[in-house]
């Protein structure tokens, strides 16, 4: 097998040069040729798409992210195919694993948790198995920022109170100080920050959001694992909630979501059921 | 009825002092007492959940939000509810319409497109609901940004391009220039920016990046109706996409992505593998 990051190279360039013909050939949620990387939404087994559902329920082998996606889901859809956790495995061992089952004529799925698109590791592998002549595709999923709202009762847009989202992670190993940009966003002010992979960080980033003079009031909530049945809510302050997750020992798989669209605070009507989106045919927010 | 503002002021002056015990008691994705709100996704109906699905195919009364749901989703599975649009209604209409259904006895289900929590107006409707004595609740669903990216054969985030998302949407009628933040955003260097409810102004938006100094050869996706059957995707830079969205003639409906993540530029294999994930019990990129 091509090294990955050579294959990768090598499949950037190629996309740099001419579009992937199935950009314009195929749709998002249609069914493809070849393994299907899907999200497996943030855990509930309800949450996974019905195209997903399906693909998962025909494969025979299910190649998944290991304790990130809820086993109820594999138990409920995909028991009797062969069952591969991803977790301790590199493109190395994956890729080959994958390819080999592919060219032995099996249905091959990959699942990752979330959607594919927030912070997976999708697009590598597939343009390493692309490389070695398997076809890939995505199947999105439900992010768990999403659950975490629902759990909430909330929206993370909010007339009146957030007009963006952002979906970031925090500085540490793999993210340079510079590269941390939570506070920017929190200092903007109508943005709803949602820090994925930042779990065991909470204290930390609390603390330098105090440090850089950030409200102490602003709202933030926790959601462990949402949409799982041991799902828990930690709500709080920039100020209260690091103590707050760590005295509940959360050192992974939460979602700090920062502003007063977690406290689903003061917001107004939208007024935006009134027509003009159909009347002018230009986009609003007339529902959606 | 009550006056919806003044309901939604009451039910969010209780929940400043009170949690809703549904937070602690109800998973994201489970099934509840009340009026679902469901994401039906970003249009293909394999894209929506199956929890959304099995409600809507249980549904008597299917209020959803006309053009922007796709009519093939509603045929799939409510062709035998009554289907009702909420474009061109207000809570003073629509609240009154899902509240006497629900009271009668019947199914109601509220359909909003993409997820529910990105730039829907759901949770006034759920508040001027709850304040009626009507129960209500969200099941979370996929948003257009992830179709596109799906359709883009590409991540949001993507390891050395792209830390972070945006979802974002452009200043006019109801968002005022100084809270227009696509500039920063884009700034940033390292954010995938997703525009919102701009697909009429994206000509004005890359004029406004361009009078500001942003690279005028930053990459530009435009999906237009992504999963949808008349799907498009329109490519170029943030000096190119105005004339070429304008050209081919939409005016709504279409998610513009901005940053190299669009284009699937130049990143780098994760290393993120390598099993640290569960050695340190903490969060990863291990896999998604």
């Amino acid at each position: 097998m091509t090294d990955p990051q050579e294959a990768i190279d090598a499949e950037t360039d190629a996309a740099g040069v001419e579009r992937d013909p199935r950009v314009d050939q195929r749709t998002a949620g249609e069914t493809q040729p070849g393994i299907p990387f899907i999200g497996a939404g943030p855990g509930d087994p309800g949450l996974l798409t019905v195209t997903g559902k399906e693909l998962v329920e025909a494969a025979d082998l299910v190649v998944h992210a290991g304790s990130l996606v809820n086993s109820e889901l594999l138990d409920t859809y995909c028991d009797d195919a062969e069952q591969v956790s991803s977790i301790g495995k590199d493109l190395e061992e994956l890729v080959p694993l994958m390819r080999d089952a592919y060219e032995g004529g099996r249905d091959v799925v990959r699942l990752h948790s979330g959607d594919p698109a927030i912070y997976g590791a999708a697009v590598e592998q597939m343009d390493a198995l692309e490389h070695e002549g398997v076809p890939t595709y995505i199947v999105p999923g439900v992010t768990s920022a999403f659950a975490a709202s629902a759990t909430l009762r909330t929206q993370l847009t909010l007339n009146g109170v957030a007009n963006h989202v952002a979906f970031t992670r925090p500085q540490g190993k793999t993210l340079d100080a510079e590269d941390d940009h939570i506070g920017e966003f929190v200092e903007m002010g109508d943005v709803t920050t949602c820090i994925y992979l930042g779990t065991h960080a909470v204290d930390e980033t609390m603390d330098r959001l105090l440090e850089a003079g950030h409200d102490p009031e602003t709202p933030v909530a926790v959601v462990y694992h949402a949409s799982w049945p041991d799902e828990d809510v930690i709500e709080g302050t920039i100020e209260t909630i690091g103590e707050r997750v760590a005295s509940a020992g959360y050192r992974a798989s939460a979602m700090v979501v920062i502003g007063d669209a977690a406290r689903k605070a003061g917001y107004e009507r939208s007024y935006l059921y009134d027509g003009w989106a159909n009347r002018d045919a230009t986009d609003s927010e007339a529902d959606d």
